[in-house]
């Protein structure tokens, strides 16, 4: 199973697809970012998850879908309607059926497995929890909500602080708990998103980061911070700001209480190995502009657990001693 | 002032929007049509009016906006969404933002006056009440929401009785009734729209059908059946299986105590005439396939109305007695 946010996560959600049999793989989203706007409800880090598994996305703009036409922001732009979130054509079809249905009573798990499979996604992307949390950033301009923080004011405010608004009182989706409980669980996989705002909501759940300690399946951690910069997104600078070095190092000590391994590309990797935190650490390319970089990645990811997991079992242990 | 339903009156409105001050003319719109539908808020009536004054109507459909896209739609279907009730690309923006205003609390009409100036329409469009009414049609298959009966089937169920939930206890727009009693309004014109789904429904809202017998002002009627036949939509149909002839007379005689002038092609004019109804009748052209049409029509139920107002005035009386 894999945590993951947007971009970054779902490029490598793409690549475990791909090298595993896909309905094998679970991929746990953040719903944190989600929020209510022009009236519908928008899930971004599912539908990029979504768009990129079913092929859809848009590699250009990393959001969105390919091929896209804008008629509806043009009309909204003339009716003077908000224009700063940009929902294409295609993409609203999503937005307007998931909030019919969640109006109408239905899970956004239920309603996120029905359009993985119109979409003819074979993975399954599981929401962390069907319960509202929203990600609240602290700026220098004051308390803002993660979109406006993130699209609208384009991440420019300095952060000063982020918190998980509704995390404690909602519930983790039943099936990651399950899944983590699960003593065939062949690995948990924290994909290359951004740790303070795509990796920490699903892990703020109640229950969830202890069972992520107490999973028997060894937990693989990729960095995305590659030579001190974030591949994609504001990762790096709101590290920066919240008083901590950018760097793959600091995102393996955020991760080491919870993780076997953690994998990042060669420079990253060495610095964080002279580190000497209790944590594997694995070297590989994690940079992924092709699908063979993502296929490359999931292998390296996948044999870093496996690796982790014999290492870890009682009965090698046993050989050991 | 008009009172209008959709593309037969919106049609006329544009003449006389043409042949007016457009800022004098006030069309007061069915609002019975109106539905939810995937969450959205729709005014078929008012959308109709607003694209035709707006010079952006699809003339080949008679609904929609011109150069109107689909991927919406077809987004939609893939997702499994319905499809039956065609909503494009563009036009997705008023329904979005009317919808979002509507939730905010804000009135249909407040919202139709900001989206008409928008839009750039000096005519005033006054949705008959804020409140919700609701056009329910009784069929040999059951009771029907409007748009399920008119779009979903096609208007193919026949119609047994027609009701407007919600009219008796719905306000009618406080402008209407002050329109209709202010002594200087030059006329009242009743579109050639559906007397018994689009005009009917503006009569059933309290104290409205008094006010226009009350009115001074001149009632002219143009009648939506020539030769027996609708030139859109299912009103000749509706008549004949409610047990009237679908016949101008037929339409005459059901405004015959509102109107003082009834507008007819001239072969339904001389019909109307032998009735001995206790109207005035005039002849001319109704049919509008170009603008000069429309020019030409809302001349001529001008025309009829300042002529009725001059042969109804209390002191032409006296000249005359």
């Amino acid at each position: 199973m894999a945590l993951s946010g947007g971009i970054g996560g779902a490029k490598l959600a793409l690549g475990l697809s791909r090298v595993l049999a896909p309905e094998t793989l679970t991929v746990v989203a953040n719903t944190a970012d989600d929020f209510e706007h022009l009236g519908l409800s928008i899930s971004p880090d599912i539908d990029t998850l979504m768009y990129t598994l079913a092929g859809l996305d848009n590699s250009e703009t990393g959001w969105g879908r390919r091929g896209e036409t804008w008629a509806f922001m043009s009309a909204l732009a003339q009716l003077g309607g908000e224009t700063w979130f940009k929902l294409g054509d295609a993409d609203l079809a999503v937005h307007v059926e998931r909030t019919r249905r969640l109006r109408a009573g239905e899970s956004l798990s239920r309603i996120t497995t029905d359009l993985c499979q119109r979409l003819g996604i074979a993975v399954r992307i599981l929401p962390m929890s069907d319960d509202p949390v929203r990600t609240r950033i602290r700026t220098d301009d004051g308390w803002l909500d993660f979109q406006d923080y993130f699209v609208r004011y384009q991440s420019r405010p300095v952060v000063r602080e982020i918190v998980f608004a509704g995390a404690a009182a909602a519930r983790p989706q039943p099936g990651l708990l399950a899944m983590l409980a699960d003593p065939d669980l062949r690995a948990v996989i924290i994909c290359p998103s951004n740790p303070l705002i795509s990796i920490d909501p699903i892990l703020a759940l109640p229950g969830v980061r202890k069972a992520v300690i107490g999973c028997r399946a060894p937990v693989v951690a990729v960095s995305p911070i590659i030579a001190g910069r974030a591949v994609k997104g504001p990762t790096a600078k709101m590290l920066d700001e919240l008083g901590v070095v950018p760097s793959a190092e600091t995102v393996a000590r955020r991760y080491a209480d919870m993780i076997d391994v953690f994998v990042a590309d060669p420079d990253d990797a060495a610095l964080v190995s002279e580190a000497c935190l209790d944590v594997e650490v694995h070297a590989t390319p994690t940079l992924m502009r092709t699908l063979a970089d993502r296929e490359h990645l999931a292998r390296a990811v996948l044999d870093a657990a496996d690796r982790a997991a014999i290492r870890q079992s009682p009965s090698l242990s046993l050989d050991v001693s």
